[in-house]
C-alpha cells in the first residue's frame, strides 16, 4: 500500500519530504508502476529507469512554471504520478483514461506532447527562446534518451541551442537502448564516455564526496569535469563542440546526487547537458533481463513478468516471415528498420539474413535515402516503418525514391487506428499523403496471405511501392507456401450477386465490415457486391467504373481519414470516368482520434457496417425506385 | 573560345591532360560558366567554387563506374561540362534542355539526383553498402557543402557510416555559406578548424611540400594531421567521434594538391572525410562580393554582374513586408526561416525586427518544432518555408503543431509550379499532404493584397494555418495600408451573372484562367460564375453547396496535382452534401513535371482556360438541355 505517494497531490507536496522519505517514495513509485502497468500494459521499462530522475527534477524545479519536455514522453508515467494524477493512474492507456504520453490537454504540467522521437531539444529551445524574449525566469528542462541522438532533429537543435539561448538544461538519459540496443557511432560514443576510466573515477568521486561533504563537493567535481571537457580530454567533446557545457556522467539512480546536481545546473548561465546513466527496467528483474520485451508491452504478471503465450501470428510476424522467404529467393532483397526490430518483427529476419538486415537508428529520413542509394545499385530494399513514423520521410519518398522511380518498398505497419497508444501512433494519413505522389503504388491487403502476395508483387515491381497493414492480428488466413504475383491496380471481387444494386468497397481491415454490410442489405432485400480494392493507388478504374455504372450506390469503407483517402480516390475515379452514382464514404472524421480500443472507437466514430447502413439508407429508397424502373 | 574544354567528351579525355592543361581547363570552365549562366540564369556561385574539386574528382575517379553523389547537386554544372554535356550546356535550365541538378535519366554519370539538402551522405552510404555486398570495387564519393551539416539527415548518416562500410569518401566543400551565411554551432566549429594556427600551418606545409617534393610528402602531412586528430587535439574531432578519418583542411582550389589527396584517399580502407576550403563565386568578382545574390539567380551581365532592375514586387517581398508590419503591430509575431532569408525575402524583415528573426539552418523539422515550442509560450511564429521543402516537416506539422493545435503559421512560398528549377522544386503536393491533417487551415490568396489579409487572419487565428503563394510576381494588386481579417472558410464570389449555369472555382494563381474561361463561356452563350475559393481547407461548404445545387456544372482550377487536391476537396464536399452535379477538375496530372517555363508547361499539361473549356464541352450540351427545362 502506497503511503507517501498518496500524499503527493502536486509537486509542491514532494518538496516537503526529507531525503529518506524521497528514497521511500522512489521505491513506492516503482512498485506502483510494476503492479499498475501489469494490468494496463504500457512502457514499463523506460519509466522504471527514470524514477529518481523525475523525482529529482520535480524536487528542484517547479512545474508548471518551469517546463519539462520529455522526448517521446513514453517515460512520463512517474511525472504523471507526481503531478496530481496518482489516483487516475490505473486508467492509463485505458479508454477514457490517462494518455500514455504527455498531453497538453491532460495537465498543465504536461507542457509539450510527444510520441515520436527526437523532438524534445527543438521544442525546449523554442520555449527557452520565448522565455528569454519575454524576460521570463523559468527553467526549461529537456529529457531525452540516448536514442534521441540517433535522430537528426536532435542535431539540428544542437546546432542552434548555443547561439540562441544561455539557459537550457538538457538531460541525457543514457540507458544504451532505444527499444532495441542502440546502433551506430553515437551509441559507441556514449559507451566510450561511460567506460572511460578517468571519467568513472570523477563520477565515483562525486558520489563519494557527496556522501561525506554534501552538495558543495559535488559541484566542485562537476566543475572539474567541465574543465576536463574544455581541455578537450574530457568525455563531452561532442556536446562541447556544439557549445553546450557537459556534466557527467553520473548515476541516474542516485537521488541525492541528482538533486544536488540539478540545484547546481539551475544556477548556470549557459546551456548545459547532464549525462545521467540509468538502467531501463530498474527494480523489476524481468524488465532488466528482457529489456526489449519490457520496453512497452501489454498486461503481464507483476510477480514473474510472464505474459500470455503468443496466440495467432500478427501482421508484423507475417511480414517478417514473408520477407525472410523473399530474401532467401532473391539475394537483392534487404530489410531496413529505423530502430524497430521488435515492433516490425524484423528480429525474426535478422538471424536468417544478418548481412541483409539494417537497423539505422531512429532515422526514418536516412533510412529512406539509404534505401534509395541501395536501389540505384540494383538492390530491393524493404523499409519497415510504421505508417505514423513514415510521415517523417515524406519528402524523401517524393524526392529520393519516387522522383527517381527507384524500387523501394515501404512496409507500413500500424496502418490504421493503432488503439491504446493514441493519436501520436495512429496511422490514419498514409493514403492521403502518399496518393498524390507520382510513380508510387499503394497496396492494402485483406489478410495475411494477401500481405505475402503484395510483398512478392512489390519485389517484382520495378518502381516504388507501399503496403499498409494494421497493428495486431488479421483474420488468420494461412499463408501459401509460395506467394503469387498480383496484377497491379486490379481489385478482387469477393461476391457479386446477380443484379447487385450496391457495390461495397472494403479496404483492408474494413473488408469484414463490408461483408457484414452486404449481409445486412441482403436481409433488407438489397443485393450488394463486395469488392476488396487491394490498391489504394492505382485505383482499379475498370472495376470502379463497371460497378459505378451498373449499381445505384457505391459504398467505401476504410480505416483511414476520409479527407483525401480511399473513398476520395474512388470519387476522383468516378469523376474522371464521368460516371454519376451516389457514393457513401465511411472512414475516420477530420479530427485527431483519442486512444482507446479499436472496436469501441470504430463504433463511436461510425466505422461499422451498422453506421454505414445508416449513411446509405437515404439512397436505398432511390434504389427501390430505380429497381422498379430497371426490372 | 574554349579549346581544351571542347575536347573533353568524357572524363576519359580529362585524364590525358597535363597538370598545366588541367589548370587552363579550370580557367576555361570558369569563363564558360560565367558567360553561359549569364544567359540562362542558374547557380553560378556554387559552381565557380567547385571547379577544381570537380576536375580533380574526375581526374582521379572513373564515373560512371565510380559514383559521385552531390548534395543538392546545384553545384553539378562543372560535372555536366566534363561528362559529355558541354555542347548542350547552353540549354541548362531552358525548356527541353539540361536540368539544373543531377538527373539519373539525363546521364549515366549522374548517379543520384537531388535538389533538397542533406541527402548525399545517406545516399552514398546506401551505394557503398550495396557495393560491399556485391563485392564491387568501385568508389563512392559524396560531395556536401558545410550547410548540409546544419541538416539532421547528415548526422543520421554519420551515425551509420563507420559501422556499415570501410570505403566511403566524403568531401566537405566548406565555403561558410549555404545560400546565406551559415548559422549555428556547426558553422562555428568549421570556422574554428580553419582558423586554428596549428591546422593552418599543417595545411600550408602540405601545399609547400607538394610544390617541392610531390604527392608523397602530402600524404605524409595528411597522415600527420590524421594522427593529430586521433590524439584528440586535431581539428576533425567531430568527424572522428563519428568514426570517420578526417583529412584537411586544404585549399579547394589547389588542383595538384586535390589530385594527390584524392589519389591517397582512394587507397584508404576506412571511411574518410576531406575538408576542402573553397570560395563561392571564385573567379567572378561580382559573385565573390555578392555571394548571396550570386548563389542562384536569373540572367546577368557577364562583365559587370548587373541584373535587370527589380520590377514589380514578388509574392515573397509582399510576404516579408506584411510580416514586418504584423510584427510591428504584435510583439508576439516572430519569423523563422530554414536558411532561406533571401528566397523567402525575410532579409527584408530581419533589419527591422532582428530579435524576432530566426534562421535555423537547413533544418525544416527543427524549424517547425522550434515554432511549436515558441507557440506554447504565447508566441505567433510564422515559418516561411517553400512548399517543396515543407514536405520535410510533414510529421512535425501533424504531430507537434496540429495535434497540439498550436497557432503556428506556415507561409509556403513557391506553392505551385516553380518553373526552371524543375521537379525537385515544384510545390505541387501541399494541398494533398496538408488537407488530411486535422485542425489545419489552408489558404491560397488570389493576389498580393489577399496574401496580406490572410497573414493577418492567420495571426489572429488561434490554431495552425498554412498559406501557399506562387513563385515570382502576382497580378500586382496594391496592398492596403491595414490588413483586414477574413472569415475562415469563406470563399469570395468574384462574379455571378443571373442564371449562372456554370460555377468556376479558380484557386489562387488560377483565378485569371477562371475569369478567362467564364468570358469564353459567355461568348458561347453560357453564363458562368467565378469564385475565388480562398480556402483549400476548410472548403466553403455553403458556397460549393449553393453553386453545386443551382448550376449544371462545376469547374475547379488549381496549380496543384489533381490527386487529393482542391478539386478533390470540392468533390468530397459535394458528396458530403449529397449534391449531384458534374465537376470538371483542372490541375497537374499524376506525374513529375519537368523544368520549363510556367506558361508553356501549363499549356502542355492543360492548365489553361482553353483546355478547361475542352474538358467542359461534353457537359455544355447537357446544360443546353437543362436550360430548356429550367427556363
Amino acid at each position: 500500500m502506497s503511503n507517501i505517494l498518496e500524499t503527493i497531490h502536486s509537486p509542491a507536496d514532494l518538496k516537503k519530504l526529507s531525503m529518506d522519505e524521497l528514497t521511500v517514495l522512489a521505491e513506492e513509485i516503482r512498485q506502483r508502476l510494476i503492479v499498475g502497468v501489469a494490468k494496463t500494459g504500457g512502457h514499463i521499462g523506460p519509466n522504471l529507469g527514470v524514477v529518481e530522475l523525475t523525482i529529482a527534477m520535480h524536487y528542484v524545479f517547479d512545474t508548471p512554471t518551469d517546463s519539462f519536455v520529455f522526448d517521446v514522453s513514453h517515460q512520463a508515467y512517474v511525472h504523471k504520478l507526481l503531478t496530481g494524477r496518482e489516483s487516475q493512474f490505473h486508467t492509463i492507456r485505458q479508454p477514457g483514461g490517462l494518455n500514455g504520453f504527455m498531453l497538453r490537454t491532460e495537465s498543465e504540467h504536461d507542457s509539450y506532447g510527444a510520441g515520436h522521437a527526437g523532438t524534445a531539444l527543438s521544442a525546449a529551445l523554442g520555449m527557452a527562446v520565448a522565455r528569454d524574449m519575454s524576460g521570463g525566469k523559468e527553467h526549461i528542462v529537456a529529457l531525452a534518451g540516448d536514442a534521441a541522438f540517433t535522430n537528426g532533429i536532435s542535431f539540428e537543435a544542437l546546432n542552434n541551442i548555443a547561439s540562441q539561448t544561455k539557459r537550457l538544461i538538457v538531460v541525457l538519459n543514457d540507458n544504451a537502448w532505444s527499444i532495441d540496443k542502440n546502433v551506430g557511432a553515437i551509441a559507441e560514443y556514449f559507451h566510450k564516455i561511460v567506460t572511460n576510466p578517468t571519467v568513472s573515477s570523477l563520477h565515483d568521486r562525486a558520489a563519494g564526496l557527496l556522501e561525506r561533504f554534501g552538495g558543495k563537493a559535488v559541484r566542485h567535481v562537476a566543475r572539474k569535469a567541465e574543465e576536463a571537457a574544455k581541455g578537450l580530454i574530457g568525455p563531452g567533446m561532442l556536446f562541447e563542440e556544439f557549445g553546450l557545457s557537459y556534466f557527467g556522467p553520473l548515476d541516474g539512480h542516485n537521488l541525492p546526487l541528482l538533486i544536488e546536481t540539478f540545484k547546481f545546473l539551475k544556477t548556470q548561465n549557459k546551456p548545459v547537458v547532464l549525462h545521467a546513466i540509468t538502467q531501463k527496467g530498474k527494480g523489476f528483474e524481468p524488465a532488466v533481463t528482457m529489456q526489449k520485451k519490457f520496453h512497452g508491452l501489454g498486461p503481464y504478471n507483476a510477480e514473474t513478468g510472464e505474459t500470455k503465450p503468443a496466440g495467432q501470428k500478427t501482421y508484423s510476424e507475417i511480414f517478417a516471415e514473408s520477407l525472410t522467404k523473399l530474401a532467401t529467393m532473391n539475394d537483392k532483397v534487404v530489410a531496413i528498420t529505423a530502430a524497430m526490430p521488435n515492433g516490425t518483427a524484423l528480429d525474426l529476419f535478422r538471424p536468417v539474413h544478418p548481412k541483409r538486415y539494417f537497423d539505422v537508428g531512429i532515422a526514418e529520413e536516412h533510412a529512406v535515402i539509404f534505401a534509395a542509394g541501395m536501389a540505384t545499385k540494383g538492390y530491393k530494399p524493404f523499409c519497415a516503418i510504421y505508417s505514423t513514423f513514415l510521415q517523417r520521410a515524406f519528402d524523401q519518398i517524393v524526392h529520393d525514391v519516387c522522383l527517381q522511380n527507384l524500387p523501394v518498398v515501404f512496409c507500413m505497419d500500424r496502418g490504421g487506428l493503432s488503439g491504446d497508444d493514441g493519436p501520436t501512433h495512429h496511422g490514419l494519413f498514409d493514403i492521403s499523403y502518399l496518393r498524390s505522389v507520382p510513380n508510387l503504388i499503394h497496396m492494402v491487403p485483406k489478410d495475411e496471405d494477401e500481405l505475402a502476395d503484395m510483398m512478392y508483387t512489390a519485389m517484382l515491381h520495378e518502381g516504388p511501392s507501399a503496403i499498409r497493414y494494421p497493428r495486431g492480428t488479421g483474420p488468420g488466413t494461412p499463408v501459401k507456401a509460395l506467394p503469387v504475383e498480383m496484377e497491379i491496380g486490379k481489385a478482387e471481387v469477393i461476391s457479386e450477386p446477380e443484379h447487385a444494386e450496391v457495390a461495397i468497397f472494403g479496404l483492408g481491415a474494413m473488408l469484414p465490415e463490408a461483408k457484414r454490410l452486404a449481409a445486412m442489405l441482403e436481409r433488407e432485400g438489397v443485393a450488394a457486391a463486395v469488392i476488396n480494392p487491394r490498391f489504394a493507388k492505382p485505383v482499379d478504374r475498370a472495376c470502379v467504373g463497371s460497378f459505378g455504372s451498373k449499381c445505384g450506390l457505391v459504398v467505401t469503407l476504410e480505416d483511414h481519414v476520409l479527407a483525401g483517402g480511399f473513398g476520395s480516390a474512388v470519387l476522383e475515379t468516378l469523376n474522371d470516368l464521368e460516371i454519376d452514382v451516389p457514393v457513401v464514404r465511411v472512414g475516420w472524421p477530420d479530427a485527431f482520434i483519442e486512444h482507446g480500443k479499436v472496436e469501441s472507437l470504430r463504433e463511436k466514430y461510425g466505422l461499422t457496417a451498422e453506421a454505414a447502413l445508416e449513411k446509405a439508407r437515404p439512397y436505398l429508397v432511390a434504389l427501390g425506385a430505380r429497381r422498379m424502373v430497371v426490372r
